[in-house]
C-alpha cells in the first residue's frame, strides 16, 4: 500500500454529482486544473494545444463497491467494476483525455473535456502518445 | 492525501529495469496480472478479447523527480515530468492499454502489451471505451 500526493485540483462548474455526464462524449463543461505550488516545475513543456491524459482521484467514489449495474440501469446484469468505467472501485482513479486550451505560469491549466466535480483532486498528468 | 489498495500484481519475464522497453510500441513480452482474492468479484464481465486499460504502481519510480530529460537523452532539454511519460513522477502510475488473451476463474489475466517489471502492483483495471 502506498499513499498518493495530490498535485492540484479541478475547478469546474460541476458542483454536484447530478450535474455530471455519465461519459465524456456526452458533453462536459470547460474546466481548469490548478497545480499546487510545489509541483509547478513539473508542468514545464506543457502548452496550449498539448493533448494530455489527466488522472484524478474521484473522492466521492465508493471504494468498497466491487460489482455494479452499468450506467445505473436497473435491468442490466451486475458486472465487476473492473469491466466498467464506474467511479465506484477500490482505487477511484478517473482517466480523462483532454486538450490544453490555456496555461498560465502560476499553474492554471484550462482544458477541454474534463467532466469531474469541482474540487476533485488531480494525481497525475501525462502527455498523450 | 489518500492511500492506494493494491488489487493484484504483474507477473512478467521482465525481471529488471534494463529489460524494459522505453515505450509500449517498441515491443513487450506477454505478461499476466494475478488479481488478489478479495477483489475477484470485480473482474466478472472481463473476457478473452476484452480491451482494457491497466493502471499500475511503478514502485521503482522516483517520486521526488519533477523535471527530466525525455528518454534519457542527455542532449534533450529538461522537461516537466507531467509533459512526459517518465515513470519518475510524484505518483508513479503506469497507464497501459492491452487486450486480454486468456482469463481464469481464479483471477489470472494474460494480456498483450504490458511492459512493466515482474512484481509491479496493479491498482486499477478499466474497460477501454
Amino acid at each position: 500500500m502506498d499513499s498518493l500526493q495530490f498535485i492540484g485540483q479541478v475547478h469546474s462548474s460541476l458542483k454536484n454529482i447530478n450535474d455530471c455526464p455519465l461519459q465524456e462524449f456526452e458533453g462536459a463543461p470547460e474546466a481548469s486544473i490548478h497545480i499546487n505550488k510545489e509541483y509547478l516545475s513539473a508542468i514545464s513543456g506543457l502548452k496550449t494545444g498539448s493533448k494530455i491524459i489527466i488522472l484524478t482521484w474521484l473522492h466521492k467514489g465508493n471504494r468498497t463497491t466491487l460489482t455494479t449495474k452499468p450506467r445505473n440501469n436497473p435491468n442490466a446484469k451486475k458486472t465487476g467494476v473492473f469491466a466498467t468505467r464506474s467511479p465506484d472501485r477500490p482505487n477511484p482513479i478517473g482517466l480523462h483525455e483532454a486538450e490544453i486550451t490555456a496555461i498560465t505560469d502560476d499553474g492554471r491549466i484550462s482544458v477541454s473535456n474534463l467532466e469531474v466535480l469541482d474540487g476533485t483532486p488531480v494525481i497525475d498528468i501525462k502527455i498523450a502518445l
